[in-house]
């Protein structure tokens, strides 16, 4: 049996904000550092040892797993970043405030762009100043393949074969993974790991910093439901996600 | 012509307190973290892009790398790690006073002990507090391999085939390298690049917090001397290095 651990970031400066992010590499605020901190003390709690920590690219993720770690004191645990773990890109909507979207769009296509499998949002211009067109951090990927918009389909689409060449290899040599990631490339990851349908995925919310534990057998295969390190919070955390777009 | 970036730590809780640290794993004081931030400051003001970063395995050099990224904006680079780069072992030295060690064995051992080339101090015992037996941060080294009291000239034994093998290989590749580690095993460091004598390399003590910068060319030798990327902070630095142990 491995064990692999999720964790969403905590809250961001542009969440707080209830701002479209996608791409945008915005910082973590301070209730996401405190997040961040706690999902370490539940590590702690746990007696988990993380053997290997994969984050995204974006500072946030990578903000949680720094902060988590340090106050699990396991600051030394290898870690292997990439853009395939990144959040969902919103395309157009990088940037745009989340309750004026709806207004101007109407709630069929936001929430088609928010929640709908594979509708991805209109593609982002790289004039624009929330498109990643140039951005240093991914010099080492091929630009051809960089999203300019996403649907989650496409970010299964994108993730499973780092799952499969990076993740799972070092789940199969029994290593405990620590996944520092974001709320859509985490349900990606999810609708994988539990056979979710195309459907359902919709009403999947993974809630901000609790770390989100998968025991799994010599096929990966959970051999029992995941579970959160701190479920009540969990419950309302993931509530509290439900509910986004929806308050001014 | 590629760049190399060396960062020591920020003062730990232990250099405040003038206790032999070595292995053990304390953390950066507010003092360091402070520093550590000032150094990713140096960075951006240089207009430093690093595109990979090297610590050891101790929490205070990944504590000064992961604050200094941050304060550059640069928290997504690639990382390694390796207990290669950790600081010198101090042996039954570790978690001693410096200055009660100083009246203890007198100044001639002292300093036989801290600045000797290839005179180690005692032996740690593996039921020693401050030993690092067992320690599941090593989980993935021999044990035969991991030292138990350290000279530098043991230091520079245990870093040059991972400079030669990793460090290199990236410069090699024209990358811009950031490590982050600590005063012995970069005075080892320096020592190879620079091809200080074994006599000389005593008098040699490197500042805290701020980034030494090597320009190399393609045989990996220095094009010119390195660089203090804050010159005057760096000569009172290392002045203050020089004189510890000498204080009560």
């Amino acid at each position: 049996m491995v064990k692999l651990i999720l964790v969403r970031h905590g809250q961001s400066e542009w969440n707080e904000k209830n701002l479209f992010t996608g791409w945008v590499d915005c910082r973590l605020s301070e209730v996401g550092e405190k997040e961040a901190h706690r999902a370490g003390e539940l590590l702690s709690e746990a007696g988990l040892q993380v053997d290997i920590l994969y984050t995204s690219k974006l500072s946030r993720a990578i903000q949680t797993a720094n902060i988590a770690l340090s106050s699990a004191d396991q600051l030394y645990v290898p870690v292997k970043r990439s853009w395939r773990l990144n959040e969902r890109h919103y395309g157009d909507l990088q940037g745009k405030d989340k309750a004026e979207t709806l207004e101007l769009y109407g709630k069929e296509k936001f929430q088609t762009w928010r929640r709908s499998f594979d509708v991805p949002p209109p593609v982002i211009a790289d004039s624009s100043k929330f498109s990643q067109a140039g951005d240093v951090r991914y010099n080492d990927v091929d630009p051809a393949v960089l999203p300019k918009t996403e649907s989650l389909k496409l970010v299964i689409d994108r993730l499973l074969p780092y799952w499969q060449d990076e993740i799972a290899k070092d789940l199969l040599d029994g290593k405990t993974v620590l996944v520092a990631a974001h709320g859509n490339s985490l349900r990606a990851l999810v609708k994988h790991l539990d056979k979710i349908s195309d459907a359902d995925i919709a009403g999947l919310n993974i809630p901000t910093g609790i770390p989100l534990v998968y025991e799994l057998d010599e096929k990966l295969q959970p051999i029992k439901p995941a579970y959160y390190l701190d479920p009540e919070a969990a419950a309302a955390g993931a509530a509290a996600v439900a509910a986004q777009g929806t308050k001014k």
